[in-house]
């Protein structure tokens, strides 16, 4: 499609012409879906073509291309806007087919741009404020590993496009505060202000000044219009050589080129139609067929494309000539080294032997000396829960404003926005994340671990005071439907280990899952060491295995998950010692695992014997193990303010307890 | 305790002695519980001193008189600066005993303020930013309410005391910007500047210019010394004659008053230690024992009761002579006129008679004229989706800054802020709200919606675009566990209605629930009306019920929610006519009120034939119905961008896909 002859005219064409194509790919795209957002394409067309035009380096044939500047398009109902760029810059995936089948079946082009599902696309967006926060990891990790393997290796920048919904939900100020902070100045964030939102004139709902609040978390601020093309790129130069976050506040009219409709919150969501399209088609000027590109244009597209492609191979050039290419490469492979598993072997060793009782998170921590004392490639952190969650080890740095060659990330209180950045860092590369919070406090982080699951990223969670066992803190602190609530997430691993031997094994699968994000579900309170041998295999890698199988035939099954498998295990010793029944456990650390494994592995643990379940959470879900005859000792609303041992016997959570549904069930 | 002489001499107790009195029981209750956070009570006694001294109207022998001034801890781990500041006020369930049993069980001493749970507890806090996003809607109430019933009987302040835990938190964000745009000016928020967070010095994390970020968004701003009383009222003053929401930010020391710990992390959460305690004792001149207040003290708090009960009584008489009277205290009782219900009861009959054919988002809209029609106590608004939730209907006037009379509320793209806010107007009474948004994003309002299941509070959210037939937006739009994570919630009912009689009926149960929260689930698709006739009884009142019963026995129990049981019906005749097998149609709107239906109703809506499920939605929590010879048809992961009748085949949710589980089942 580029002859030599349009390579040569395409000096000719305006960049107004490039911003054009965009406007019409979008509008042409979400009139024949008859479903889109043609608004926001439109609007940023300029700003986009003088982004990409001037300044963003990508090569759309290595798209994955380590050192590539990263573009991320939080204000995700622009999908057009990505998908014509794609399409223009020359990504494979993107031929016009894809913008003609926009929001089909099967297409690349989604209605919001999705993350492995076409090239290109840094992150999921479309829930509103995540792609900026995802952006903030991003840029994070980008200054990490350039402290790690320097500016000859690592030296990029992150590009933001976002919207006024980005700016009002609250993830955005949990993102901008932490950017401000640790003076991310190689993320540059474009608002695009055309102060229209669904609803109408976002002078309905706000009446925040954006760009004072973005000087309050120490962000350079610039304010343009957006469809002055020598300001914006005048102050995009200066962004660039901010030693701070930048924001450029983008005056844009929404729909720009409608003569009607532009302006109007009519454009936001809705395909124009054949006569405002056709109006639009004169307004600006492009007498091109809908679908039709000439020429000159898309080679001007291609040259930029060229451009990238020359700053990939000449970054090429310079790994293969460094010192620390190899280690640069692994670490970017996100292959951790067997050291970590050999350790995390050892440690289940040495903690059999021990019979170490520690609270779940206390394992945890102690798992964790081991993995980050093997490899430098984990990357820690907390809301501001450190020294409760036990995410820190030994000789972790903090990260800091200009120092980033800590390992060791004080989130804030700020678990939305942590749960972002640590999907910008897996997504960026080189790292592997994880943060810890409150397990009640998944509430808070819900959106960025839903799109962790979506988009395959193996971030941990390390969620400890994992239910009533926290005790005094109270029902706003207790999870009850968490446990439910994330098991129903799809694509994600809930880990609830029972003692320090399945906390190590659920660190291991966390670490080995590499596609997957996973929630370490970790207690409180101190737990008993219940394994009785070591061995190579990592039990929990199966979900559920029987713990404790009696000597005579079972006569019923405890079903239990982390601090509750204690109370299984006294409940069964009642049971035996007091009425001769054989009771079995069955430990069950991974409700998704579990489910994984074929029908003869699951129902040789569950057995056909009467099942008791016990969980200090909600019952919702338990059903599917326990069966019809079944039971299920756990909690019925929400939990009170107590010392943890008056809560369970408060809330019917004992051996007695058990013991006594197992006995109306035999009996 | 109190007698003549003290009240006497109270003129004589300084206020500095009066916040020692909150100092002293703070750490001698924390250190008796041997749990608790005593830095931030004995760090803010001065500034509540002042503002309950000085400022706040409240009786505590009368706690929900309802134009009280409301105060609220938003910063809820220092508990016992209200448990404190309660029983020096004198509430009658709040003796030194129960300060003697603080965080114990059964005790009113919760280990962070809950609603419901001692007088005059006016929101549950403990949640970071729940506490100030709450009082956005409180001191929105107050001024619709002033709006409706004049400054005579609705003239009060919502003050707040919030942490820098707050103000990190996102949705502080969505709150600030709200009472900003909305010119609240009744609403006074203290900031605990105290350069503290649990993981050391906020520095660790922050670098925010609260003051400027407030201003940014419209709001007053004044900084005052924390420990300089004069300074303090001077701020308070000045506040209460602004005409926008106001931040007092006070510098304190965190743990005031302790010589060694005062000023550190370590104050924070744990006890300060009977060393420690003995110093601060000698170092704050107080020489009275644990608990003891000297009753000179007492009496000076008690006078501060007297001024609120003064108030009270005039504010009394103001009503007995106010012609609005009536009116006004049937809003503030919350209960709905009957004309609400009649309304609805004719909707239903003439929808059934009409087998009108809508999306139930089109027919919660369309219940809804009826209902608005029928009673001015509800609040409509939508976090700006409200031509895609439909959740505005004729004749409401939007609420605007400076105008307080409308009834619709345009929340801006801020979940989380609005469900907070709903709480806030619930809690005030006057009101009964609702609000909008997509299922999927219940994800970011998780945080406030908990928390209107844990106050029992009467909150409605319509969420709309219910499951992947929202079609072309993609995955990041379509919710597959949201019904399992809303179902597994304590105390929170959640509605799924098959078509309009049902999408009325789930709305009249919504509204008469006055102790809890309810969600609608609703579709963005059209779908047929089901119900065969018009009865009086609000048939998804039991929560599921039989909509077909073959006329043979039935062989199978197709079981469906929502747009589901469409195709459950279409599958049921595929049965029949292809292969002559019976099925009964099972729908089932409300799994938390079916499962408080009897033992014999549950089996006779659920047979005992084999049972097959159909929702678009995870599986999770269905096993308890189908039981173990069921099966599910549903979604197994995360959804797909397309036209939804593309999605509904290729994820095999179909009539064919029902009937062939069905046959399986039975064959």
């Amino acid at each position: 499609m580029t002859s030599l002859a349009a390579l040569k005219s395409a000096a000719a064409v305006s960049e107004r012409d490039m911003a054009n194509a965009i406007r019409a790919l979008a509008m042409d795209s979400v009139q024949k879906a008859n479903s889109g957002h043609p608004g926001m394409p439109m609007g940023m067309a300029d700003v986009a073509t003088v982004l990409f035009g001037r300044f963003i380096n990508i090569d759309p044939t290595a798209p994955d291309w380590p050192d590539r500047d990263r573009f991320v398009l939080s204000a995700g109902h622009g999908s057009m806007l990505q998908y014509a760029l794609h399409h223009l810059l020359g990504y494979e995936d993107m031929p016009i087919e894809e913008l003609q089948r926009f929001r089909q079946l099967g297409s690349r082009t989604a209605g919001h741009p999705e993350h492995g599902h076409a090239l290109g696309i840094e992150t999921t967006t479309g829930p509103l404020g995540q792609g900026i926060s995802t952006a903030v990891g991003m840029a994070l990790a980008e200054r990490m590993l350039a402290a790690r393997y320097g500016a000859d290796l690592v030296d990029h920048h992150t590009y933001v496009i976002a919207g006024d919904g980005c700016l009002q939900e609250g993830i955005s100020h949990e993102a901008i505060d932490l950017a401000g902070h640790l003076k991310l100045s190689r993320l540059i964030v474009f608002w695009d202000d055309n102060a229209i939102s669904i609803d109408g004139p976002t002078s309905l709902s706000t009446s925040m000044d954006q760009p004072a609040r973005f000087k309050a978390a120490g962000w350079r601020v610039q304010s343009v219009d957006g469809h002055d093309m020598e300001a914006v790129a005048a102050a995009i130069e200066a962004a660039r050589r901010s030693d701070r976050p930048s924001l450029i506040a983008c005056r844009t009219v929404i729909g720009k080129g409608a003569p009607n409709l532009g302006g109007s919150e009519k454009t936001h969501g809705a395909p124009l139609g054949d006569a405002e399209i056709a109006a639009t088609r004169q307004n600006i000027g492009w007498a091109h067929a809908p679908f039709e590109v000439p020429d000159e244009i898309l080679s001007a597209w291609r040259e930029i494309a060229e451009r990238g492609r020359a700053a990939r191979r000449a970054w090429e050039r310079r790994l293969a000539a460094s010192p620390a290419r190899e280690d640069f490469e692994r670490a970017l492979s996100g292959k951790l080294p067997d050291a970590v598993f050999e350790a995390l072997d050892a440690f289940r060793r040495e903690h059999v032997e021990k019979a170490t009782k520690v609270a779940t998170r206390k394992a945890s921590e102690m798992a964790l000396a081991a993995i980050n004392g093997a490899t430098e490639l984990t990357v820690g952190g907390s809301a501001d829960l450190t020294h409760s969650n036990l995410t820190i080890t030994k000789g972790m740095d903090r990260i800091a404003p200009d120092d980033y060659a800590g390992r060791y990330i004080h989130y804030g209180i700020r678990e939305h926005g942590m749960a972002a950045a640590m999907n910008g860092i897996a997504l960026h590369g080189g790292f592997v994340p994880y943060g810890g919070t409150f397990l009640c406090f998944a509430d808070y982080a819900r959106g960025a671990m839903r799109l962790s699951a979506l988009m395959n990223q193996r971030v941990v969670y390390v969620m400890t005071h994992d239910s009533i066992g926290l005790g005094e803190d109270g029902p706003t602190h207790q999870p009850i439907e968490h446990l439910a609530m994330l098991r129903a997430t799809p694509n994600l691993n809930v880990f609830r280990p029972a003692d320090i031997i399945e906390t190590a094994e659920c660190w291991e699968l966390a670490l080995r899952s590499e596609t997957r994000p996973s929630v370490l579900v970790l207690s409180r309170q101190n737990l008993p060491m219940l394994r009785q041998a070591h061995g190579h295999e990592n039990r929990s890698g199966r979900g559920a295995y029987v713990l404790r199988e009696p000597s005579t035939h079972r006569a019923v099954t405890l079903i239990a998950t982390g601090s509750e498998v204690e109370i299984a295990v006294a409940a069964a010793e009642r049971l035996e010692a007091e009425h001769g029944i054989a009771a079995a456990i069955v430990s069950m650390p991974c409700w998704e695992l579990f489910e994984e494994q074929d029908a003869d592995y699951r129902k040789s643990v569950l057995g056909s014997a009467p099942r008791v379940a016990v969980e200090a959470a909600a019952r919702l879900g338990w059903d599917r193990w326990i069966g019809d005859t079944g039971a299920f000792v756990g909690m019925t609303g929400f939990g009170a303010s107590a010392p943890a041992p008056d809560l369970y016997k408060h809330f019917g959570i004992t051996p007695e307890a058990v013991a006594a549904a197992a006995l109306k069930l035999i009996i």
